[in-house]
């Protein structure tokens, strides 16, 4: 998720030295693998969409004269570091080669011309390089990471006597996954959800590095957000428990003013935490710490960070008013969804009922019953507020902001709030799965949601449907790993406005290995064939 | 020197080992200096013409935003390896920082749009790259060395959350000059040709580096022409011998086909000899070795290296035909001067003239009294050839080629070679002087030549006068180092279609040191006082 928009005024930081050491003592190398690209493709753009045409020449050195290009294809996703050798054909180099290194997770990064490029966002992230190489031949190691199936070498020059030669092309990926401890999905799966389940778990490991990055393109940073949606799956799937723990203690070891936890973190070349500040965001640590406790048991931790967990309550209680309602501020102050026409009342009113009930849990398992009580209280409260002022008898849903607007996005956070019971629930989601909603989810992580509601809901077949349908969609489109973005009635726009710029491997879209881990032998013998 | 053009067929390379370890027993640590940029310069464009403006703000660090640019201004032409500090302003830098580094000897490097650039050699030598910086801040140490004075960063694209902040901008030079070791220019110089000496010493300086290179800019090697009048400008200036003993060794250590000796040569990642070869070129072994052994009397060297320069003279005499002339052939083979329109017989006959003549000195030396007898009656032959079939006794010049061109290169090579005698050579350059030609010389290499036949007839107030009008005039173009090409009464043109390729440090333009060196004292007080 890419913050183009408000930070805090007069921002500070608060640094909690002895969590920061906690961070660093979990840290733990990258695991790394050589691999190397499997052929060669030729970009073609057919109508509006670029696609990856293969060649089927084996894979020799490869001669280029001025302009001359090649494109590897590493088979799948990697993230790692990019090295080939470069010679010469012709007579000696006598001026230096000047190359252009593009890499792309999709075709249509490598076919578009960079230089067209005019989004919202940074085009520093656009991963093209231009680098002399002055001797030859020469052994040249990329020393930036990247994140790409297809590797494109274009000799922008070399000179009138001698033509480069690319061979001995190869990626070392990095991760922090450990593919030999992954917890197998279920042996009974369809293929069709196999394939969903093999697409989520591999966009889990290419995320999983020094921290849980968002993508490994874009934005490459430890989002709160993400990182509770992946510390799920990973419970699930690779088990790494020290990045969790890493992660929490590094959100925890740098806080904004007030001690709010802050959206994302940097960890290079220090670890400072952004000025970004996201309501829902910071009341995701209670969460994040919530099913850490629930997933380990681990009292020390929770002992530890407790503490910023009930802080992020406290300041969250600054937005409400009298009648316990959130007040919208102004600005960009509750994600949700990747989506500037959602009003994002009752959504955030939904996670902070949701959030004060793990609270009040972590408070008991800490002994500490006053403060237990006080939260339940506050859950009531707002559950109470909810139902008086969001809540819509006649529409059946529950409404938000000054318009009351209504949304999936509204609806999914009080479900799975609690706030609604489970008949009105299954209700709503029932008349959302046939009707649908004018105000579309736009991100894989606003669907990932709407299935959890599915399934806690105990909509098992439909959760599945959904997963099917929305994610079955980006593996027909081609996904190697799960989209930042994906839309599939149009499946070639981006919210950025430029398809190169989205993140084609992004870790809040990797739900399917949960859902499919958790819930799957919730079907019967029978609804799982239906669903094969 | 820049070879576009025609190469040896079915090209071979003799290495003599014993010869490059001499040659790598020669290499010395280059020195280097630290130095920092004067102030900051914006480019602008006057007409045809791209000016440094200075800045006049003191160097402070500077903030860029997306599109922003510094040009900093290192006050006097560099050699060396470019590094600076980067940080950032306003919010933690959220996307990586997209750096756009341009260095060039002139304004016009830095002014015109590189993307434009369509010449005649390779777009590679621009010196322009691009970089990603993932982290900040950052301490940014460019890997490739730069021949520039100014050096303009451009924040391509940041974030709309920060900008990046450049200090610390510094170059770490590198040379195989000892300017402690620098003999002194003549004391009694007036100004004006004190400001050449210096130029062209700072251009000495600059070229010489682990070779005497042609340009540090481009194409940064070896080239025999160039060093011939590297290492008489050497002598008299830095005196670093071992330098001209690694290049001869170089050049006799790879050579061509049938032992011919290249126009060129590569040191790295090995020696090789480039499959260029040029008459006038090869034969300027012979030359370099002449000058090197009246220079230093050094017996091994000679004794180790006068076989590779008699085989010169074998190889060219197969050029002859039976009347002792040279027979023009086909494409590139001859240099002289940068001018596809100049006939080159009557030049490479006048270079061969007096290639013999050394030769046969070398043989002296040698003692070897038979080889020295043949090589005179070789020059013999070739002087009465020149003088039966060139020499125009109606129009008082040298003719050459089929159409009898007339040209500065044939009178001055026929000059220095011996074949005219100095009455005729006098008579020649007045009418020169007077008249012109309409051929003009292209290249500082050719006029260094006409300004020694001026000088070694004893024209010493005319060659001082040459020296002040032309390279007089690259000072006035605002020259820190002597150019390749230089024409005054057309500055801003360049032989291969655009003036950003051009190199601006060229050691081929250095003779103005040599000639101050040897010839300022040939002066009477009042010819002095006439040129200061």
């Amino acid at each position: 998720m890419a913050d183009i928009r408000n930070s805090i005024e007069n921002f500070t930081m608060n640094f909690n030295e002895a969590f920061l050491e906690k961070a660093e003592g979990y840290r733990r190398p990258l695991r790394s693998a050589l691999c190397a690209p499997v052929g060669t493709v030729r970009m073609e753009k057919r109508g509006d969409r670029w696609e990856a045409v293969a060649e089927n020449s084996p894979l020799l050195p490869r001669e280029l004269g001025k302009g001359e290009s090649v494109c590897y294809d590493f088979g799948d996703h990697r993230v790692g570091f990019v090295s080939f050798t470069l010679e010469s054909a012709g007579s000696p180099p006598d001026a230096p080669a000047h190359l252009r290194i593009k890499l792309g997770e999709r075709p249509c990064e490598i076919g578009e011309d960079t230089a067209s490029y005019s989004g919202s966002i940074s085009s520093s992230w656009l991963q093209e390089e231009f680098i002399h190489v002055d001797v030859l031949p020469a052994a040249v190691s990329m020393p930036r990471r990247y994140a790409f199936r297809y590797l494109e070498i274009t000799a922008v020059d070399t000179s009138p006597k001698y033509r480069v030669v690319v061979k001995d092309v190869e990626c070392r990926t990095v991760t922090s996954a450990d593919t030999g401890a992954l917890k197998p999905a279920p042996s009974d799966l369809p293929p069709r959800l196999k394939r969903l389940d093999d697409i989520a778990v591999k966009t889990m490991e290419d995320c999983m590095q020094d921290v849980f990055e968002d993508g490994p393109k874009r934005d490459r940073r430890l989002w709160i957000g993400d990182l509770r949606l992946q510390a799920q799956v990973n419970y699930l799937t690779f088990g790494n428990l020290d990045l969790v723990r890493r992660c929490l203690y590094l959100f925890a070891g740098v806080t904004q003013n007030e001690g709010s936890v802050g959206a994302c973190m940097f960890t290079e070349p220090r670890v400072i935490v952004d000025d970004t500040r996201l309501f829902d965001y910071s009341l995701f640590f209670v969460s994040c710490l919530y099913d850490y406790w629930r997933e380990t048991g681990d009292r020390e931790t929770l002992a530890n960070l407790a503490p910023t967990a009930f802080r992020q309550i406290e300041l969250s209680e600054k937005l409400l008013d009298d009648n316990g309602l959130i007040v919208e501020p102004e600005g960009w102050w509750c994600f949700l969804d990747w989506n500037d026409d959602l009003s994002k009342q009752a959504g955030a009113q939904g996670v902070f009922i949701y959030a004060a009930g793990q609270a009040a849990a972590l408070a008991d398992a800490l002994g500490d019953g006053e403060r237990a009580g006080y939260l339940r209280s506050l859950r009531d409260r707002l559950i109470a507020a909810a139902e008086r002022f969001l809540w819509d008898g006649d529409a059946l849903f529950y409404r938000s902001g000054k318009d009351g607007q209504i949304s999936y996005a509204s609806q999914v956070w009080m479900i799975l709030s609690g706030a609604a019971d489970r008949e009105r629930a299954r209700d709503i989601l029932t008349r959302l799965l046939r009707n649908g909603n004018d105000l579309k989810m736009t991100t894989p992580y606003m669907h990932d949601h709407f299935v959890k509601a599915l399934m806690e809901c105990g909509m098992y077949c439909e959760g599945f449907e959904y997963v099917a349908g929305y994610w079955g969609a980006m593996a027909d489109d081609g996904a190697d790993c799960f989209y930042e973005i994906f839309d599939p009635e149009s499946p070639d726009t981006s919210p950025y406005g430029s398809m190169m710029i989205n993140s084609f491997c992004h870790a809040w879209s990797c739900g399917p290995a949960y859902f499919i881990r958790k819930y799957w032998d919730r079907l019967t013998p029978r609804q799982k064939a239906e669903l094969a």
